[in-house]
């Protein structure tokens, strides 16, 4: 038996996601197409624009859907000078570039994937955006994190741009949506047939953009019921059943705003991947660091940012759970890490 | 009932597709990731590129997934000088720019799009490849169309780079490929986690990519076991059909190797989205022009870059047959056609 507590790497396909994209393989058109084939393709994609666009709360022409907030967040080169958040994702961080000519940009995580912590938005006057490296002309926001579990409206945010993925919510991997606030005026993500209103080429995940609405939808409907105030509560009951045992384990963030999914902890000197090993042989899914860094074994660029020292910030785990974790998911993982880090401590102090 | 003759615009999704990826659902984690879920996903993604890799004639190593034909050929804004064949598909005539700096490439596509017409591919010695605007540094191949068609080997081409999308051979829209010769060093198409060995960012689309493995392997069994000849005698039923009835239409390329399901015919002065229009409403989906500007009103750049004046390159449509296409399919479509073309003449005659 296997108990998934990574949903920060990635969410289960929900069900509706699942019905949703079984539906459109039965669709063949192309949605360039005109002929009936296309206009039901092009109604699949349709369809799904609206809900992206009630869920992130934009208007449907604002959402220029893409393989994934990685590939939206390309916009970024269309600008001149790039100022990014430390905390970022890497997606965001491998744009950061400053230069005086051009516009400016300021890109930042609404929620950190691997603490969970929620920034503060920064403020704008005439002289633009006040962002911590100096003003900016325009704001972009990675809502990865925070769509469909924190309430977020891209409209009350007053930014001018936003990237988001489908898989972090319970849609398809490699799908995803640039926010684009109506009459900005932006590079296209990619040229050729002149899709997605000339802002992003190429044909149409047709099949994943039917899971992206369908997801999103059904996420909304969860947040909506409090679903996330469930799963925050596990997440306490995780936390305080680890503190309680393993006190020199640092919980970060833990007095900030946070995703009530998320808990990230630091046991200095017992090394993050040797962890997420150790609970992989034991059955447990979790992660030592961004989902897609996972893979690799380093240091956390955010936990450094954030002033750990090497150290620790190489002997970090991230858990996050979703709204299908089960207190007994929990209860059970503490038993099995308590148990791990009983024999570290052992180890360390033989 | 409904009659579908636009496979190159997009093919149906093949049942070994289907299949895949209705698997693929249950996999829930993210490919970056090293625990259990992590592996299966990236099992997964591997198991595509080895069977894309046979299917292109490529090592594994060579094949970068992408969400298309049109995002890989964004590789060609890493080059300066870049030509572009006047005949190749928007997505890679949108990146033709002349330069004196940084290294040179040519583009072209194998099988044309509209016309289903087949390039030579350009010689190579010592001082490049000798393309029609000038000698390039490298070659890139689109073989959207022709994979799983026609014969084609990546390593046999020569070519230092190819891209194709898998929706053309039965794949769902919106997963594609980039090849690169072992060895190439080129600017990565996204930035970001670093997936795909750093040559593009962004959580891969697991589902799809699973989809595109299972479709090329069952479009390289239809190719040899020979289904692509009993399409070409469809077309040439097609053909020889219209022709005994419509002589002033012109049927392009007719005497040029050809890709063997396409059929491109041009009817002076009925323009071709009216006769795709008409069509429509008889029940059979063909194209007035390449797939993803079909929802455009154009002429085609294609068909005036061969030399037809803009009321003949505004005049054409396109059929397109696939391994599902019957005879009685064409028939029935000749037959549809006709009538439509009679009138048209009695039109033009009053």
């Amino acid at each position: 038996m296997r108990t998934y507590l990574d949903y920060n790497a990635t969410a289960p396909l929900r069900p509706e996601a699942r019905a949703a994209m079984i539906a459109a393989m039965d669709v063949v058109g192309n949605p360039s197409s005109v002929h009936a084939e296309g206009r039901a393709a092009l109604g699949i994609v349709q369809t799904a624009r609206a809900r992206v666009a009630a869920a992130v709360g934009c208007q449907e022409a604002e959402v220029v859907f893409t393989s994934g907030a990685t590939e939206a967040a390309g916009v970024l080169d269309g600008f001149g000078d790039v100022q990014v958040a430390p905390t970022a994702h890497d997606a965001l961080w491998a744009h950061h570039r400053r230069s005086e000519k051009g516009a400016s940009i300021y890109a930042m995580g609404v929620a950190n994937s691997e603490t969970g912590i929620l920034s503060d938005l920064p403020k704008r006057d005439e002289a633009g955006w006040h962002a911590p490296e100096g003003t900016a002309d325009f704001l972009m926001l990675d809502v990865t994190q925070a769509l469909g579990r924190i309430p977020f409206a891209f409209s009350w945010s007053g930014a001018d741009l936003a990237v988001c993925s489908a898989h972090k919510l319970g849609g398809p991997k490699g799908v995803g949506a640039l926010i684009l606030r109506r009459g900005l005026d932006v590079e296209p993500l990619s040229l050729g047939g002149g899709q997605e209103m000339g802002r992003r080429s190429g044909t149409e995940n047709v099949i994943g953009i039917a899971g992206f609405g369908a997801a999103v939808e059904a996420a909304m409907r969860d947040l909506a019921e409090g679903q996330w105030q469930r799963v925050e509560k596990l997440r306490n009951i995780l936390e305080t059943s680890l503190e309680a045992r393993a006190n020199k384990t640092i919980f970060v963030g833990k007095a900030e705003s946070r995703l009530p999914n998320t808990s990230c902890f630091i046991t200095a000197g017992w090394k993050g991947e040797t962890q997420v090993m150790q609970m992989d042989l034991a059955g447990f899914a979790i992660s030592a660091g961004s989902a897609c860094s996972s893979g690799k074994v380093r240091e956390s660029r955010v936990l450094r940012a954030m002033g750990f020292d090497a150290s620790q910030a190489a002997s970090a785990v991230r858990v996050s759970l979703g709204p299908e974790t089960t207190e007994d998911e929990v209860l059970r993982f503490v038993q099995a890490w308590l148990g791990k880090e009983e024999k570290f401590r052992a180890r360390s102090a033989a």
